[in-house]
């Protein structure tokens, strides 16, 4: 077992990264802790995963509630918000007991923050089975949901208790979740760390073909990547705004993900995307040493990880401009950008004019 | 003026209290960093102080939203909560801009929550105008909606930027909010300051007419101990659980207001008949020295501020009792109540008997 931990002074929290743990998990002692479990799923992990523990967790005395929305990032939704509250108010869950979230990132968003608004927050615990969760959302604290005008719009900052990843889960994920995963882990090459991207180079077919050290390497140094980002600036502020190189690829993704109304691209596609359009931009706007071979080797290897690089015909650039303008990390009517300026460092690039987006964008 | 620090290191912020402030307020010049302010109020609210801040606002060259909802506690609700994101999502609040709660206590809840799930958290500013709201809801942060099940259940803890309190917004307050208001400021007594008590027995007709240094002292002091509990304990901890003696009153109050629906009995009326039963639980109890005389001064002093010191009859106690157990103060089954030991000292009593909180309903 790999443990990571995430820095943050008394809401630090622990990592757990192994093989095999989730089915003996409700015997774990700390989970005895809680007298009563809300247990958040979806319709194709619960019969795969949360079934089994809500059973076993009730076997052990503790009070369960089992609670699934259709799987789809279109349920990440104010409608299952109110869903889920009004699941945990029937069920009576106090501030003794715990969410649970088990499922990708969108359960994870979703479930994270109906445990930071329910009673003003309880404790959560994360349990990722995809591999975009695994190595994005279980660090940070980020939980949410979507807006049909903007992908996030709505959410809370609440760091889980605990994150508890089996890479066995990902045996039933289907393989193009996993390319879609592995976009976020090229991300964090590109942006912090030259080495981890050339070691994804040598090790990208071994990682697809869910090689056990490669699988627990690539998330045990992403979560780091990510954990050592984070615990710099727990809340993306504006003076530091360290927090924010983690965006890279995200202004033109999200706008994606909106405008196709988060249903069309996988998460990780959507940011693929828009780190090729990011790293375009980066060599139109000339900040960027040997754009031309950054370019190559990213599109390289987004090529052999199964992953989209160009952008798909549905979308008009007015939509997405008006999207990015939205987005979180838009001030006003100017739209901020994450860009490369070597590969393994980004830095944040204020007020891109928009000919510049338009032209990288083609 | 008298400003009020309420000390929560990175999150301090200080309560501003004067008179006749409010209609110059859109010149200050903190007010004039944010290019974009949400102003939330209400339809009784909006024509007697928001409508004209907005204005003023708007002529300073700030983008305005003003957005309101029906008077009344039933719609601090999850449907009003969506139509507000839904409007920020229209008006396109980015995080440069802020929220801005002009009202009484549901505003003020319905607001905060806003500001504290938009994009994960937007500055909040509060102008509460009624007296419950200035020395109540002013202080600590909680922000949330009620849920058909219990009063509160979902929400956040969102600290102010800055609370602007402006007494001149009690002339056009009805009387009966008047007299809720001051069973707050009654409780502050009993729970922390006999000697406050004791003067409130010297001046509550003064109050009652509005005088204003009565007022300006009366609301100062009563931050001032709200300040100093919430400093000490600000998310309400179990292990501390310092902050918890403001909930005196609370436990039978929020379980009236859960079962009448929220609609018959102001909060404040609520919770003078939750002190009223707690004073003779604690009687009942045998912890509270000298507790006929507290009961009596209390009685005598509520009805001199116009307040209901019995039940209702329309509530059961098998519905009462069953909305105290989902209470976020309740573990379990086992309902806790914050109990005055002698006048100015309350004491939180976990586990009381149903039989003992029977009878000290009757």
């Amino acid at each position: 077992m790999k443990t990571i931990t995430v820095p943050l002074a008394d809401r630090s929290y622990d990592i757990e990264i192994s093989s095999g743990v989730l089915q003996d998990l409700a015997a774990s002692a700390w989970l005895g802790e809680y007298p009563e479990i809300a247990l958040l799923s979806n319709d194709e992990v619960t019969p795969l995963y949360a079934q089994q523990l809500a059973d076993a967790l009730q076997q052990k005395g503790i009070k369960v509630l089992l609670f699934q929305e259709p799987a789809g990032e279109q349920y990440k939704s104010a409608e299952w918000l109110l869903r889920a509250w009004n699941a945990l108010a029937d069920f009576g869950l106090t501030r003794r007991g715990a969410v649970i979230a088990i499922g990708g990132g969108v359960v994870g968003d979703w479930a994270g923050f109906v445990a930071a608004t329910w009673m003003r927050g309880v404790p959560f615990i994360q349990i990722p089975t995809t591999l975009l969760a695994m190595v994005d959302s279980s660090v940070g604290g980020k939980t949410g949901i979507n807006h049909p005008r903007a992908k996030n719009l709505i959410g809370a900052f609440h760091q889980p208790q605990r994150v508890v990843i089996d890479i066995e889960t990902l045996r039933t994920l289907p393989i193009r979740q996993i390319r879609a995963g592995l976009a976020e882990v090229i991300k964090y090459g590109v942006i912090a760390d030259a080495d981890f991207f050339a070691w994804l180079e040598d090790n990208i077919e071994k990682a697809l073909a869910l090689d056990e050290s490669t699988l627990l390497h690539i998330i045990a140094r992403s979560c780091e990547i990510k954990a050592e980002v984070v615990g710099a600036d727990e809340r993306e502020s504006d003076t530091v705004g360290r927090r924010a190189i983690l965006n890279y690829g995200h202004t033109v993704g999200h706008a994606l993900e909106a405008t196709t109304e988060y249903g069309q691209l996988l998460h990780g596609e959507a940011i693929a995307i828009g780190m090729q359009a990011a790293a375009r931009l980066a060599q139109i706007l000339d900040i960027c040493a040997d754009a031309n071979e950054l370019i190559k080797r990213q599109t390289q290897l987004f090529q052999r990880a199964g992953l989209p690089v160009v952008m798909p015909d549905k979308s008009t650039f007015e939509e997405l401009w008006r999207a990015m303008t939205l987005d979180k990390k838009a001030r006003g009517n100017q739209v901020n950008f994450i860009l490369p300026t070597k590969l393994g460092h980004v830095e944040r690039v204020d007020n891109v004019a928009q000919d510049a987006v338009l032209k990288a964008l083609r």
